[in-house]
């Protein structure tokens, strides 16, 4: 028996993706439901596969069954291939298993020739149209299927308009578009050297080897291997009759979606034009009418599409975006899919879904893409007057939302004119951790220089506050004043508004909508709570910032970085009177006034999040970055702690690294200088014990960083230890010890940390630079194009490389369980707010994940993904 | 029956180590081969381990053996401990298994009181030399058995040679040591409130208790955990009697090896003084005699001496070191160990005992340190005007050998005067690859900053020439053209010395002695190579360099540098000119100048390995080291180009990084500069070609650097195989391609790497930092202090972190060889020719081994070392 190589529509079913493809799988499964989808057939993979195998020839079998479905077809139609009465035109398109570019993709109006041509003329009463479609044709088909090049017939063309005198197509007449007809095929035969094909089944025959031919052109191999797509054999061939939108008044095509795509109101939403192809919708030149206007113009159509959108969404159970052609009173439906929607209206649908008994809780968890609950937890701006404004460039959108503001260029004026009551947008080339109070206060942040997680960056996000980082194009001189894009100079106080998602800067000020959370957020949020396994933690480093987070859902601080606490206020010149003092006993000085404070910061963060955990990880950055760069900052800093301005250099000249990513930094700081440690432990522990006083329930949670050695870990844990005996506290019951995983050596010999340690946390992002060997400061150079060829599937710092860092974290995790199965397992790098990198780490086991407070509802969100996705296995 | 915790010295061995402490089995091993050891007994490390799980009390039977064992030490002796006519004197010392300071040292004189010292002074006719010996006693006694400070003591000390207005101790009489002896005994009652003990046999037991007591010392627990000893119970005492070498003028005592231990020579080596003690021979107050000399003044001791260190010699087939004490015309042998030698005399030795039938090849070849070598294949000081060297200041021991020159503060000062042939000592605050025609220059280097792995450290050892680093108190200014250190200022032109093994900097022109290669090393190489299975490769970047590796033995290239062809003459320029080339066709016109030079350089190498693999690594370093630093030199640069200053600083600015170590360098350049990676691999194809035709046989190995990912790695693969492929080369069969392992990325992907490689060669260097999180250059602030606190065991820099660096290897060996069989591994990081490093790649499987010219000895020793460690098992 010969294998079923052609399956009609009404013969398949979505099930079949890997024979029929992904595009065919579709039509069969609507036709299938009674939806009235142009007929046709589909010529399956395995044919496809069959062929290449044969060296480019048919299997047995394959040619007569194309030829019995298209003789069905035709009896269907009541429509011939090429008859020059009443002709039948196809679609011939490719559709493999996995939706895959770099493949031919479409050849419309096939069945077209000198003849046939004649008879759409007839039937339709518009001979322009019908040589209009002619021509299309033998422009598609001798580019996609004979491999001539488009610009040959764009010349022809060309000429036609100019011999006329003509500047655009439409003023090409029935007798115009004939020439250009024989002009494209005189082009075919002149580049080919064969003659453009006048038999209809010769069309279709040449159309279906070149989609087959296509699978294995260079590109389609290359999307393949790089995207890792495997397994599949060949693509299908989809065959269909054609519908025409633009025969006369009772024809017209439109898109519709089920609900509304952006409040998600169960609502018919969608517009339509008569007489007209689905391109002149998406040209705009006409306005398109509302749907509902099609109830009085064509009732009975209107019936039919309702009752079909009806069965569409309840069949597929979700949203969907539809296109329809009506051909003479006759309606078809071309396409369905799930349709793109806003956050907003994602939420509603899920929820008012699982209401309607259409779908369960754990389906609507599964609906929102977490990445879109972003757009619901910012400012954004108003969409109206955003398409009036003037975009002056662009850069990285490096934390969402909108901002209006005044340009300051200092830190220290943000902070002053913001205590003024204006509202400032803080321009710099980059930040750094000085700028902290000048970047509170600003509404945005801007900088001409660093990437996705420079300091701006990382910093922006964990306030939540819109941040555009890396804008290249703007020339930002702090010293003049100026900031400086193309030709436009701008001023301190000049107005711009940032788009943080989109990374946009724009001139002016644009109005901005204020974010408000549905009630629908709130039920899907506790949904997903339901069903995670994660515990999601925030990174924050002020009450402030854990009571957004807290506010959002975060179950404990993952990180608290002590060290943007040391530059505030006074505080700062403390810390460089310890930086700079060259005993014991002056750092001694030094630490004791720093103490107080530090207590203070710590007891405001017990406080938000009472009976929680708050993970403080013992200062980590280079003291360097203590000291101030600037010449004249120096001077003042001089003045300030009644030093030699040569000390100060000095000492800066001593901090210099080459490297100070890998330098003297993290625990190595607490080794030496073993006082800044034990500071900062009696600080914590005794803000501890003082709210237990307040009836609060501190739980402190000490990590040590970048530990790669477990000696090191030791020499500090024993710090702490003496204080907690000092201050008869108890580890495991008062307070807990960890450690940061960063540095590669760390991972690796987690079974020699693991007996000594309550907790350990994946430090993400030090780890990826250090696993990978990327600068984070430096890699823009080389790590965009890598993710551009295809080298990294993702920035790996904006989601975790899960086949190498990601490799060695399972080791990690593997082989310290191995030996002390109580540790809790979190990560606190930039991608414990990132969904894949949340589900990587919840396959993995680990017990949380913390991220900045915006990001706390896309991490629940994902991490009940996460548990849902494992339970399918 | 009572366990026996008491051995005299004949009843033991030296298998007994764990029971008698190392110490007691050597004496019992000498005792029992019937040396004449000063007799005594040995109380066991289970007595110990038992006293402490009592709570500091003897276990049954205990004391009553070393009554028993004392009542036959008295017999034996014919003295009694405490006898007021013949006093026994003994000493007790502690001795655990394994040798470990932080426990009770010694006790000398115990048994002396207030009567038997009067005994002492009888029976020497020497009441000074009694009571001299008496508050000897008191003081080491009150101090480690009974914890007065030693400085107590002192003051007493000190007050009676006031009262007597001396300033020596010598000036002191027999009446004057009596008083001191109260002193002495008042300062014990006032500090400890106890008398001090007057019976003998009370001395005794309190000084065992002192020496069990130590076992738990916190400096002894410490010493045990950080040095990783584990499995010991306790320590043992030993009780031995005390022989005077200072008992008149048939008294005496001395040294002496059996072979000379600077040549090896086999003939007794030794000196003596007659009435003495021990420390007098080291004083060196009185000089001591040859040992030949005995044999006219003693020759009835010294036949006996003779017999004895043939019979101890023999027995222990190793070159021994013997401490001896005539006491009154009777011989005691205190000690003997395996000596020490210099590497000369350890060659000859190995050799001449194999020759002998005492020790077979293998165990020759195990006697040496591979080490040592290194001594040998340098220049050195000579000895004897070293000792009267001004040692100006000491840096690190960068690069062994001595050398001697005038001081020049430039490389290119350096080239000009060694063309005019003088010889000159180059001196930089650090080095950059734009000295290396200037260090070739120059006899030896001197850096001020940098460590043991800095440039100037890293290119003069692949030099083999002396380098001192990192001499933080040389003050070098090269402008000022001074070389400060403390208040001596030297210019250009001023000679100074540099000892690379010691790291010293020597005022002046000291004379040095050529190395000297015997037959003897020949013949222990020729020994090695028998054993080992590890290849030997070198690591050259120039024909001369590799002829120098090739006669000591190289099996190949195992890293050529290319980085450091681009520095010479004229191709620098156009280096430069590709850097600052904005096109293509720029960069591949200013590439096409550098090729035929780099074919040359390739021709170079592999006519001198004909035969041989060389492996030669593509383009390595960030772009900005081929830039100039200086004002000055950016002059000159844009003069010779002809380019715009302005344009040269610009591009210096936009390849700076924070962090050039995981910056923009390796084979991330020639994916984005792919015309860099074709250029160097035609010229490496073309060259192998053009030696074939010169009946040269090229084994080239293309080696791609920094691939963290099999990806990046398959982009380089593409552009050799495309080149391959024109020039009509095969892969396999003309040259190989493989990876450096520097990123631990790479290593833990491994297995995906594997299928796609001929090689892998660990790049330890950057696998160290990467993995460690230590930036070679600034790891100094933290390294040094890591290493003293017993952090890291071993600078991880100079040998491989085996708990760490170490596993990341072994698990990408071990998952690379589960896809690839036939890959072979290598490492050329500085750690192939550091010995431990070198066994430790021997046992996790690598085949190669690469290091530096001069080194290929001590690699190649320490490999058949591995290979016979490995047997043993």
């Amino acid at each position: 028996m010969t294998k079923k190589w052609v399956y009609g529509f009404e013969e398949g079913n979505k099930g079949m993706r890997m024979e029929l493809g992904g595009k065919g799988a579709n039509l069969a499964e609507m036709t299938n439901i009674g939806i009235p989808v142009p007929p046709g057939f589909t010529v399956t993979t395995d044919a496809c596969a069959e062929y290449c195998n044969l060296g480019q020839k048919y299997p047995e079998g394959m040619l007569g069954q194309i030829e019995e479905k298209l003789a069905e077809l035709e009896k269907k139609m009541g429509m011939k291939l090429g008859d020059p009465e009443n002709p039948l035109l196809v679609s011939v398109r490719s559709g493999a298993a996995v939706s895959m570019p770099g493949m031919m993709d479409t050849v419309l109006n096939l069945g077209l020739n000198d003849k046939s041509v004649l008879g759409l003329a007839k039937k339709t009463g518009d001979e322009r149209f019908a040589y209009d479609a002619y021509r299309r044709f033998i422009n598609m088909f001798g580019d996609v299927v004979m491999g001539v090049e488009h610009k040959h017939f764009e010349e022809v063309l060309e000429k036609a308009k100019e011999t006329k005198g003509v500047e655009l197509d439409l003023d090409l007449g029935a007798e115009d578009w004939k020439k250009v007809c024989e002009g494209y095929k005189a082009v075919v035969q002149k580049y080919t050297g064969k003659m453009f094909p006048e038999d209809p089944k010769e069309q279709l025959k040449m159309g279906i080897d070149a989609v087959f031919g296509s699978w294995n052109s260079k590109r389609a191999i290359a999307y393949r291997r790089i995207n890792n797509i495997f397994g599949l054999v060949g693509t299908a061939v989809n065959v269909q009759t054609m519908a025409f939108g633009n025969m006369g008044d009772t024809s017209g095509t439109g898109v519709l979606f089920t609900r509304n795509p952006s409040t998600g109101e169960n609502k018919l939403y969608g517009e339509y034009l008569m007489n007209a192809q689905g391109e002149d919708i998406v040209a705009g030149i006409r306005t398109p009418k509302h749907i509902d206007e099609l109830k009085k113009q064509m009732p009975k159509v209107y019936d039919e599409l309702v009752s079909i959108y009806l069965k569409v969404e309840k069949h597929y159970k979700d949203m969907q975006d539809m296109e329809f052609t009506i051909q003479e009173g006759k309606l078809f439906i071309l396409q369905t899919r799930n349709g793109k929607r806003t956050a907003a209206a994602a939420l509603r649908i899920a929820v008012d879904m699982e209401k309607d008994g259409l779908i369960d809780k754990k389906t609507a968890v599964l609906r929102i893409d977490p990445n879109q609950l972003d757009q619901l937890l910012h400012k954004r701006l108003d969409p109206v007057a955003k398409e009036k404004a003037e975009v002056l460039c662009r850069g990285l959108p490096a934390s969402p939302g909108a901002a209006v503001g005044k340009i300051v260029f200092t830190a220290d004026r943000a902070h002053e004119l913001a205590q003024e009551g204006e509202k400032v947008i803080l321009t710099r080339t980059e930040t750094s951790p000085e700028d902290i109070e000048g970047m509170n206060a600003a509404q945005g942040i801007l900088t001409s220089r660093g990437g996705m997680t420079s300091h701006a960056a990382v910093v922006a996000r964990g306030m939540g506050k819109p941040c555009v980082a890396g804008c290249a194009d703007a020339v930002i001189s702090e010293e003049k004043g100026t900031l400086k894009i193309g030709d436009t100079v701008l001023k301190e106080g000049d107005y711009v508004t940032l788009d943080g998602a989109a990374g946009e800067v724009i001139k002016g000020a644009v109005p901005v909508v204020d974010p408000e959370l549905s009630g629908d957020f709130a039920k899907l949020m506790e949904w997903a709570d339901e069903f995670r396994k994660l515990t999601v933690k925030t990174n924050a480093d002020t009450p402030h910032d854990a009571e957004v987070a807290k506010g959002f859902g975060a179950e404990g601080i993952g990180l608290c970085r002590t060290e943007h606490m040391f530059f505030e206020g006074e505080r700062i010149k403390a810390v460089r009177e310890m930086i700079l003092a060259e005993t014991l006993d002056g750092r001694k000085k030094a630490l004791a006034k720093l103490k107080p404070m530090q207590k203070e910061d710590f007891k405001g963060l017990f406080k938000v999040m009472d009976n929680l955990p708050v993970i403080i990880r013992l200062l980590d950055p280079p003291l360097h970055e203590f000291l101030p760069k600037e010449d004249e900052d120096i001077k003042t800093m001089a003045k300030e702690l009644g030093v030699d301005e040569q000390k100060i250099r000095d000492t800066i000249s001593n901090l210099h690294e080459f490297n100070p990513m890998l330098g003297f930094r993290g625990c190595r700081l607490g080794i030496r200088y073993p006082e800044i440690s034990e500071m900062q432990v009696w600080a914590i522990l005794e803000a501890a014990i003082e709210c237990k006083k307040e009836g609060v329930k501190a739980v402190p949670w000490i990590e040590v960083p970048l530990v790669g050695n477990v000696k090191e870990y030791l020499v500090i844990k024993k710090i702490v230890d003496k204080v907690a005996e000092s201050l008869g506290v108890k580890r495991g019951k008062d307070f807990w010890v960890g450690t940061m995983i960063e540095v590669p050596r760390a991972a690796i010999t987690a079974d020699e940390i693991a007996p000594e340690v309550d907790f350990m946390s994946f430090g993400t992002n030090d780890l990826t630079q250090m696993t990978c060997g990327f600068s984070r400061d430096d890699a823009g150079s080389f790590l965009k194009p890598y993710v551009e060829q295809g080298i990294y599937d993702r920035d790996p710092f904006q989601s975790i490389d899960q086949t190498g860092v990601g490799k060695l974290m399972e080791l990690c995790i593997k082989n310290a369980r191995k030996i002390n199965k109580k540790i809790e397992f979190g990560i606190c790098g930039e991608h414990g707010g990132e969904p894949e990198s949340v589900k990587f780490c919840h396959r993995i086991g680990l017990n949380d994940v913390s991220c900045s407070p915006y990001r706390v509802p896309i991490a629940r969100l994902a991490a009940a993904q996460a548990a849902l996705e494992g339970e399918k296995k």
